[in-house]
């Protein structure tokens, strides 16, 4: 059981998979912060616990730009960090050499959180396509590492 | 290969994520449940496999309550989840009290049932909203002692 | 560490998640691809870098029906293949039978790039539809070998 957490790689990847699912996760509060802040709900029920006044009601069920830029940003997330976590998994039991592993790792990490600072701020393009892209190409180059540990080893 | 499925703690973590993961999967049947049956399709050759009357093929491609509130469904199921499953599966191999560990599996799991349950249903608030709650902390405490025990052991 | 890639069915597994995920992974760049071809936006500051009249900025902050089509297949693979590779773990550590389990991978696979074909092309149902049905089936025997494995075994 311990022999994986006993591996150098293994305990290097679980570190920053741990941390980068939990930004992950906590985009969902942040998107709530904004609905409640901005008032403006998905659900009839989410709007009823904020007021009681019918003609309320149909108003607070609204999108609003916050709130929907907080969404995607959410939503790049998932289709980023989820896949950096399947295939950084299976790259760590190809045995990589330590520090070029733990450099991909630290360069993923470090790109979502620029990639979230540069959505969430709506800074200039191409701060958030450049973090995105870094994130991308990290996470392929591990997986071309799986493959071709797979097909020639 | 099978020292991992030799452990208890383990075990019960395939199982559960297992189960939560085919919920996970079963939305999409969900939704599409909805959109057959409120006849409300994303796309025109969906549309059209359910009409042959060109003036039908417009009116069918649209949104429809139903459907929207089980995507949001699926979508949150997706966001918390997938999180689970990977953030589980690290702490498992942390060594944790068997007990403990699956304390957190089974109020993960119930708490996603009661999540679907509560949005489907239009349930008031809070309860969804404390559903999810609960979810989210459960995996945030693995999350840390996942990143404890790679720090400090 | 190298236990797990010394597994022929996790070797397997390995290679076809790597592979699938990746394929998860490309549609983000052929999202926007459809996105610079089409000039439809998502973000003020991503049309701000493709025009400076300001006039045009509104215009370039708009949906397209090809980007929502690459969006809507881009969810539905995340919808699908993260449960295959999170289950297909866990299923390839109960010790299926190698042709068996290969079996499994190969036909998710397949199932899940004549999905995108058939979504992308927008080919006439139920082209689609059994593509997609196909891929949760396999992924749903492979998660009640989980179930079983556990509970039984």
């Amino acid at each position: 059981m311990a022999s994986l957490m006993e591996d150098e790689v293994f305990r290097s990847f679980a570190k920053y998979a741990a941390i980068i699912t939990t930004k992950l996760l906590l985009m969902g509060p942040v998107t709530a912060y904004y609905r409640l802040t901005r008032k403006a709900f998905q659900n009839p029920e989410d709007a009823a616990a904020h007021s009681s006044k019918p003609e309320d009601l149909k108003q607070l069920v609204r999108t609003n730009d916050d709130v929907e830029r907080a969404r995607r940003c959410h939503q790049n997330d998932l289709e980023n960090i989820v896949p950096f976590v399947l295939i950084g998994f299976l790259y760590s039991l190809t045995g990589p050499d330590p520090a070029w592993a733990l450099l991909h790792f630290r360069v993923f990490v470090c790109s979502r959180f620029i990639h979230t600072v540069a959505y969430l701020r709506a800074l200039p393009q191409p701060s958030r396509g450049l973090s995105w892209i870094v994130g991308l190409l990290t996470t392929m180059s591990m997986a071309h590492s799986v493959v071709h540990s797979v097909v020639f080893h």
